[in-house]
């Protein structure tokens, strides 16, 4: 792998030669930004050995640097050593952003390449200000793929398939009509899609194209009068392409979306959010057009999901939790008895293997994390058949895991105590994250509230024990795509985007004690419009959420002299509309195992 | 008044005919960007009629129009009636923006001016754009000078004093240098400072030019190695002149401003904050200097309090506690007695005699709002000697008022029951605001964090009633200096600024009843870093508030069923500690009385 990086490396930087490059940045994205890549676009891996989901590669003509962030630090030390590069750690408060290591280390007149297929609108406009500044020039290059021919995977061909409308409640032609409604509010005359789940949406097509995300890889191009998906052909197969020819909908080759744009009419107005638009593409558009930059108009319709798509997450939700229930009373009453030596990823198998039985299981929504103990504590840790721990009935467990079923995705996270004396922090972190928990999950705001304003609700009880943590309170989630979407969530970030009745968003609190546990509690919520009371004071329209995920909590950690009263009755409350919903799909011994876990406390 | 409105508007137009402007804008604001205008500014009104503190009026060569917010539509109908000018409601959902309104009823081509002066370079930036996609330019003019000359106020001419370092904390020279540090990170050459309030910190210096605010009318500007101070000589006597000399400060007349910037070295870098420079200033600048638009440095700075300031404000705030006390008593035990006749405004008065017989106090910090029953319910509600309601021993009364002391300014809410049975309604209301000003006088929060991430947690229980306010939860305060400042505050509103060790803020939660009353409780606290706790998971420095204002709550008014323990002991806490810091400063007649109001509940 080294001697491969190392060759990889100096046939780059001959290239940056002829082509007058000085510094080259390979970012760790694809052509759709999306948050999982096809191996297809895996460059970093390909240039530099490093395997992490986050990062970024910088080569000038004598220094190769590697970008990542905290999550990655000790992978990164491994897998570059004696590759050439060095580790840049951006989550070092003294580590400078990529931008400004360049414009101090290169000289004025020196140009930058990058592939402007890899960059967004935003940070191609972002990264051409900064080196402006330092008289650096920023040019569009595709340096990789001229290297990379022999032995780079593919770009997915997995097949296409029309998603029923009994599951998205809501043609395709429907929708074409509301984003052109859109379109018109903005005069725009040509929108330019090319985040995969926003056309799997708009389409009512699914394909399986990346881990987990139930997308295929194409482009849309919606006018006035047409809808073109730009797609490699053996994706569609004769009913699929019936199907987009009744919704209206013309194919062409993945790669035409580029003379498809470059032939708009030069009056057109095209309309694209630069957050999500490769570089590529804009450069596509006929300099005479108008271009409009502004937040998706699909991702905010798609975000407010219909009734049949909650009927089918409250279905999926049923299933998830029978497999959920069957699995942690198969961890309670068989594992430790049938295996001396359970691992964490023999639980993710067998979850795995529990959620498969379920209809209209298509595949989990992400990576379970199962982190037994301490590793609990590493935010994003990942269970590998080579390097896990062995689980004992001892100790804590963190499980976050989540299914896509046709009828919609999920999303949760338990933490349970599998045996021994429970130290009292353990207690504490516990209730703090579940008294957050539910404080979130219990609030009612006024419309027009984002999420940023709420965050705090599910932080404010271990605030006041001087604990935190790093992550997201809540995120977006998809219906049958993406277990991670915007535009709204719940995080300490500055968002816009209001909380709208319709909207997805996990509920997920957590406290990370490194070496000893991590403990997180997760359900999916939704907004919907609260009852009117009879104190109020103002027209304000009031929202609040529905809990949709059915799995108990494990009362067996809670400290109930922190409960308060309302607290410990939410609890009940919720355990009581648990066990109505799924004892009737367990068998009469799985019943009573949940009516047990689901006892008044 | 209607004909001189008339005869105006005639002027005016005849004007802009002759310098072939279609529409003019005419904005309630002072070449400062102050909060509180001297009437030398006061243009809407004498353009117009109309007195309200915010409201913008747009004259076109056929239409007069007045936009102004919902807290001031009754009193615009009032004053624009036969004034030609109709009232545009900027707080109705479907009224248009100023742009809005010109770029829809102009024609392409046009012109609308503004006075220079009167618009910040964000403001003025933001019409450009807006009038350049309707193909309309915008003019800087400045059409009322030349048509208000007779009987239009002088720049106030109050002297400017030191304001001494026993006060401050801190030299002039040393805020100076601190400020020239920041200069240097952004590599500024020059920063032109316009917010009076900026400059009176910077300098040391305090005048009364304007209403509450112990500021003078000034620009500064600040070079590397020189500092001049623009401002009418007549304000600057011998003794300041001296003190400002010694400082290294040299003076200049009010208006050679303009040319202290233009002749400003070609190749300066040109510091300001663009939401606080007037255009003109801008205008002046070389067009060959580098312009740096950045947020304000000093402000910055002047909203972090030293030791000295905040040493300051707790004496302050011991003195207004006096004559809060002793107000609170006298309208308890004497002034029903006294008079028969008793009004809101006899209330300011007394208020404000109490808090004059306090040592330092200069003027109050705002215009006491004194709102008996339902004028509780009107927020910025202004009672006045012709326009005001008999107050009786029964029902609500909410009290905001605050004052200027050498040693720092005050701000200060309180609600109380003033006799008869108390509404059910009335006690909740109360409860509710009180446990949410005391959630967020009692939280903890990770240092980075902004104030629009606490604002919830005082709201979630009313929220939980169906109930919002409004208006902010807390603004900044000034030392000796404006009642609202920034950057930090807690409001819904988006902030990037997180709260800071020495930041000063308003605690203010309120409930508003149309017709029957407004409850709001007001303290001032400050940021100061949290105590590390052994729970701690990582090392985050946690930051919290102490409370500085010293005044009972009226604990008749709460409903205990809906505190908890842990509120309780906090009120008890706090009643406890505002006896012992003001009973001995009161007779002992005083101090038993104030004993009874502080007993624990």
């Amino acid at each position: 792998m080294t001697s491969q990086v190392q060759a990889n490396l100096s046939a780059l930087r001959a290239l940056m030669r002829r082509e007058h490059i000085n510094a080259y940045i390979v970012p760790s994205t694809d052509p759709h930004s999306s948050e999982y890549m096809a191996a297809h676009w895996c460059c970093v891996r390909w240039l530099s050995g490093f395997r992490g989901e986050a990062g970024t590669a910088v080569v000038t003509l004598d220094t190769a640097l590697l970008w990542t962030d905290s999550r990655y630090y000790l992978q990164a030390d491994k897998e570059l050593a004696g590759t050439g590069f060095s580790l840049m750690r951006e989550s070092d408060i003294d580590c400078p952003s990529i931008e400004q290591w360049l414009s101090e280390n290169l000289s004025e007149g020196d140009s930058v390449g990058i592939d402007p297929q890899l960059a967004t609108v935003s940070r191609y406009t972002q990264l051409g200000k900064a080196f402006a500044e330092a008289g650096l020039a920023l040019k569009s290059a595709d340096l990789i793929s001229p290297l990379w021919q022999e032995g780079r995977p593919a770009i997915p061909t997995t097949r296409a398939y029309p998603f029923d409308v009994r599951y998205s409640g809501e043609s395709a032609t429907s929708k074409l009509a509301r984003v052109r409604t859109e379109m018109a509010k903005k005069k725009a005359d040509a929108l330019i899609v090319c985040a995969l789940d926003e056309i799997a949406w708009l389409l009512n097509i699914r394909a399986l194209d990346v881990d987990f995300n139930p997308v295929l890889i194409s482009y849309a191009l919606l006018e006035k009068d047409r809808c073109t998906l730009f797609v490699l052909p053996e994706k569609i197969d004769d009913k699929t392409a019936g199907y987009l020819h009744e919704q209206g909908v013309e194919l062409r080759g993945y790669a035409d979306i580029f003379s498809g744009i470059s032939s708009l009419p030069s009056d057109a107005a095209v309309l694209y959010d630069g957050s999500q638009l490769n570089r590529a593409l804009q450069e596509a558009i006929p300099s005479a057009c108008r271009q409009v930059d502004a937040p998706s108009v699909i991702k905010a319709l798609k975000s407010i999901k219909n009734e049949t798509e909650l009927a089918g997450v409250r279905r999926a939700m049923r299933k998830d939790a029978v497999a959920l229930t069957r699995f942690f009373r198969w961890l309670e009453t068989e594992a430790f008895q049938k295996n001396e030596h359970l691992t964490e990823v023999d639980l993710m198998d067998k979850l795995h293997s529990l959620r498969a039985e379920q209809e209209n299981f298509v595949v989990e929504s992400f990576g379970t994390i199962a982190g037994y103990k301490g590793n609990g504590a590493i935010v994003h840790y990942e269970a590998t058949r080579d390097n896990c721990a062995e689980v004992h009935p001892e100790g804590m467990l963190l499980l976050d895991s989540g299914g896509q079923y046709l009828d919609g995705t999920t999303d949760i996270t338990r933490t349970v105590w599998l045996g021994g004396d429970i130290p009292e922090q353990a207690k504490l972190d516990y209730t703090y994250v579940l008294k957050g928990h539910i404080a979130l999950a219990d609030i009612r705001w006024p419309e027009g509230t984002r999420g940023n304003q709420l965050d705090a609700l599910a932080k404010q009880y271990m605030w006041q024990a001087g604990i935190t943590y790093g992550h997201g309170t809540g995120h977006g989630v998809g219906h049958f795509l993406c277990c991670h979407e915007g535009p709204q969530n719940v995080r300490t970030d500055m968002n816009p985007t209001p909380l709208k009745v319709g909207n997805i968003c996990s509920d997920e609190p957590g406290i990370y004690r490194t070496g000893e546990w991590g403990i997180r509690t997760e359900n999916l919520v939704v907004v919907r419009e609260a009852p009117a009371t009879a104190a109020a004071t103002t027209n304000d329209r009031f929202l609040c959420w529905e809990t949709l995920t059915l799995c108990y909590y494990d009362t067996t950690l809670i400290e109930r002299s922190l409960l308060t009263e309302h607290e410990r009755e939410w609890i009940n409350r919720y355990h009581e509309h648990v066990y109505q919903e799924v004892s009737p799909l367990l068998t009469p011994d799985e019943a009573a195992w949940l009516k047990e876990k689901t006892k008044a406390i």
